[in-house]
């Protein structure tokens, strides 16, 4: 930490305040410039909050945090190697991460019946996808809206992932649903709206699945790493970051602004891999390819798509959503960037 | 719903969608212009997604709303008239309401232990505010910051409660803490960070006490009211609205920006009460009396400030409390404000 | 400036980077904390770019500027004093300060034409305004709508002048154009969209009439004094500055954000006249009234409210135009406020 | 034009309003809608300012306009066709458009002295470049940072031309400076800061010379798309639309956001060529490289990318430039993703 004092502050006060950290444990240290003095603190100041500092005298002018405020989410914390996260499924463990092939998640928004979810399933299976993704909770801006099949559909969860051998990712809302969400899923989403939801944070930190953190609507960067440091704290060391887009001033065409700069930003941040949801990113279902290609060059470790096999009937997130037919087509448009970029996966021989 | 096709759409197409609208129960009516059709949807529209709607036809270009989204939380659902959130306290009931005086709620971030507490809750009193606030469950960026001292803060509360005869505001952050907050608080609050838990709405609103609902940092004012609009719909007709700060661009100086225009805005467009929190809405005490003053002569119905006996010392958010002496005065100052718009309280001459 | 080196910086490196610093006439002292070393720059720092000091040497984590970018500008430029801007009008000369009573310009958007300005200027003259605002040259979006009528609305502006011993205050867009607006202007306006047009801010920075800086949609609080700063470098002191909202995610009930907790912020950065502009800062005639009573509550030194004689018939923002009629009524309004935090100047006697 | 009027409206009103859009030369056509009744206006409304129309009566609650603000920039203005802006270079015609390869620019933020541009010139060149960028005019925040050489550093950039064979792309800041600019310059550059300054706009748009018009920080795709319209609406028909990154809530790490979905996006709005600025558009080297790979495999139609043979020594924006080496290298990567997407030049076998 440095605290920066006002022009013309006391040489007595800064001599209190120096005292005062010392009793705090901490090492202060005066530099004395042209007009200003500076103390710089040495210790562990991690649990510290600038602003909190600042109180301590009217004479603190700024209180700069020097250390990044995250631990173990910090790329430091694992000596500058990327983590894998390993996630079992039917079809074999699937690893996520910075040196691993891209691993796609495609299906529906959310979970409407057994017939659509399983054959959704397959097909994506067949276009290369490794889990399948749809909502049973869903969070919708209106109390009036579909609100997800709730229990039902992780049953139906369940189905297409025997029937297809891919990995369940999906969405937990409430602490109370935790439990029963991480019987079916592989892998527990918790959602842009939910980031800062730190009863639920702490709960998926306290159980053993894999967690697929969105990045909030408005979110920085750190405060992201923070929610992921909850669940690390908590104990789970399972967690991949998920961008969505983020809210701007113009939402005329694209709902959301998919911020693919995460990439370059978070490699130098974080050891923890990257997922892209250029689906939600975007809003709109004719903006997805290139989004999709865009983050496949730009160094992406998972990619997240939402495929509808009727998007025009689709109970939530219809626009959005690409049909099978399309997405078989980006698939493949996507192989040749990926292989360009040496992240695409070998084709397996598996019959689905 | 307003239905705009793209120029060229096939007369055929037109009129396959107008008989797809009809089957939904809807009246389509055509509207020819110069370069496009478009079509007016006559019908109960209030559960439709625009967005969805275009998907129906590779010809729409673009489906506008014209009805709000909220029901119960429009102005029009009260025929024109603003509702009275009556609250029962200690020292009587109090009524907060765009034809009542402002309601002052304060105190300090989070409850740190009995004699704070206490002796805040008689000085804000004594100043003249109606609640006294304070967190048991705090909602921090970091894990490693203090948590808030959960259920015994709630038993510190309650004693502040009995000694003041203030009512009581807290957070819950928690569907599996609502019933035990609602045991202690008057209000309940839901936090800026959980404006669209809709699993906690759904609850709170499910319960008796009336909500403090704050504005999600980068919530728009419709997804404000679709918010409320849980609650209400849930069957608690008692929701006040709080402006906390919306996220912006600059957060340099003040940490978030107070957004005040939301106080003509609302109230052409709700019945619901608004309060106003300078606190949290600029993150720095010496910036919370200008934007108090601002918020009594824009129309406030409440306001909340924070209140802290030492805020160097304090646990959480120290920098944006006001000292006891310091609030005092500003009390003086909006009193003269409150009296010039005829919004101000007059003294009780109750004995503290 | 401090500079924060990266952990495992190599003491030859932080040696090397010293070394340099001291070659560019800058006295380095070296802070040695538990994890990093941190560098404190003492000497003449303002000219220098804190990301371009980073590019010495890639151990270089951080440069934090310490010191405010703007000279001029601050409040420390006059020991504290706030200043005051005195603009000679026919009516006798008007001041503009922290310390004067609120002045108030009023006026339309767009000089339309000779009988609607001098009309208009009596009316706001005989409520209470001290300036005329009319636009001469307009900043439209689109360029099929009305431009303004240039040089002849300039005449007309002359003759309203004439007419009611009002102060004329109006935009100029364009180096070539200064000279000729200076000449009917008593004070420029510099808009939003040319708020670092720093040719047009040199220009106007090096003419004798005062200016009127308002703030961009997207400027940062440092931004938009740096932007002052600009004209005050050319040697013109008399800066006013005019918060007109800022752009947010929400813009569809208020066009911008007004941000009035510029008034507290920038009091304590500078020395400058703040104005408010909440005609264009909200966008909406039935928004600016509680807006302009909240400037007036928080501080403000000025108000700047669009009056139309006709707003359905305007050429350009009539939305946002109040009527004469609502602008007396307003400013009977804002005079209770404004005598309640004394500010509010003394009815004068004269005979418009 | 959609116009939606407020529940309740009498009928006489409604047919009042009719009569009024009549007289304008509009053709209305009501629909009678359960709640609302809704007027659509036929005819010529593209200079029409919905909000304007709004004033007409109070019982108009919302005017929504149907067709683009837009037309000659529109994709529709050209039949759905993308527009080849050609520009004649030393070494020869140069392409920009959806369908041609992708076209290179780089150079320095500004032009420094003759070696240093010179000497870039011909390192881009080798590198794949067409063009070379430099400014001789710069836009600073502050007014002590260098502000350019300005005329001198044009004869520069026309040395470097010589030298090279490459184009020249130039910032122009003042209506004053265009025909000077003019003469050196293959494309002159309109900066983000002056994307609405309408008068340089129409400057621009009144000399031959083709016009690179970069997104200003916080304007919207319907603001950009309509300054390009003035410039085409001058005359002048070779636009190139460059995205730099727009302004957000965190700018921490990247500077400013790089909004790639203006890609897709673009492309079904508008017929001009786009181009992407990563350099800008991050604001720092290291993220420069991922960010090109991404524009590349989303389908930009030119990059422009900052190289300075010493960014540690430049005067002005050294910490987003890339070394001419670190440039070599990222030219190979991006011809790997280029070649897989079809969008690469062939090598040209000149000797440079």
């Amino acid at each position: 930490m440095i605290v920066v004092m006002k022009v013309g502050s006391p040489e007595a006060e800064v001599a209190r305040i120096c005292q005062e950290f010392a009793e705090w444990g901490l090492t202060p240290e005066k530099i004395v410039g042209k007009h200003k003095v500076v103390v710089g603190l040495v210790g562990d100041t991690a649990a510290l909050d600038p602003l909190q500092l600042q109180e301590i005298s009217p004479w603190i002018e700024q209180v700069l945090r020097v250390e990044q405020p995250f631990k173990r989410a910090s790329r430091e914390f694992r000596h500058g190697e990327p983590s894998d996260v390993v996630v079992p499924t039917p079809n074999g463990p699937v690893v996520f991460g910075e040196h691993q092939p891209i691993v796609t998640i495609a299906g529906p928004c959310s979970v409407e019946n057994e017939e659509m979810i399983v054959d959704t399933a397959r097909r994506v299976r067949a276009a290369g996808a490794k889990f399948l993704r749809g909502g049973a909770y869903k969070p919708r801006t209106s109390p009036y809206s579909f609100q997800g099949h709730g229990e039902s559909a992780l049953e139906l969860l369940a189905a297409a992932r025997e029937a297809s051998g891919l990995g369940i990712i999906t969405e937990v809302m409430d602490t109370a649903d935790v439990a029963k969400v991480a019987e079916v899923a592989d892998i527990l989403q918790v959602g842009a709206r939910n980031m800062q939801n730190f009863a639920l944070l702490k709960k998926v930190g306290a159980q053993g699945k894999p967690v697929f953190l969105k990045r909030g609507m408005s979110a920085t960067i750190d405060e992201w790493l923070m929610a992921a440091e909850y669940v690390l704290a908590a104990g789970n060391a399972n967690v991949i970051l998920c961008e969505r887009g983020i809210r701007t001033f113009d939402r005329r065409y694209a709902r959301n602004t998919l911020d693919l700069s995460v990439l370059p930003v978070l490699r130098t941040l974080t050891h923890l891999p990257i997922a892209i949801d250029p689906s939600h990113g975007t809003g709109k279902a004719e903006y997805v390819p290139a989004m999709a290609m865009a983050a496949v060059a730009a160094g992406a470790d998972a990619l997240m798509i939402e495929v509808h096999p009727n998007p025009a009937k689709a109970l939530s997130d219809g626009p959005q959503s690409l049909t099978p037919e399309r997405f078989d087509r980006l698939m493949q448009e996507l192989a040749v960037v990926g292989k360009a970029v040496d992240r695409w996966p070998e084709l397996e021989l598996a019959i689905a």
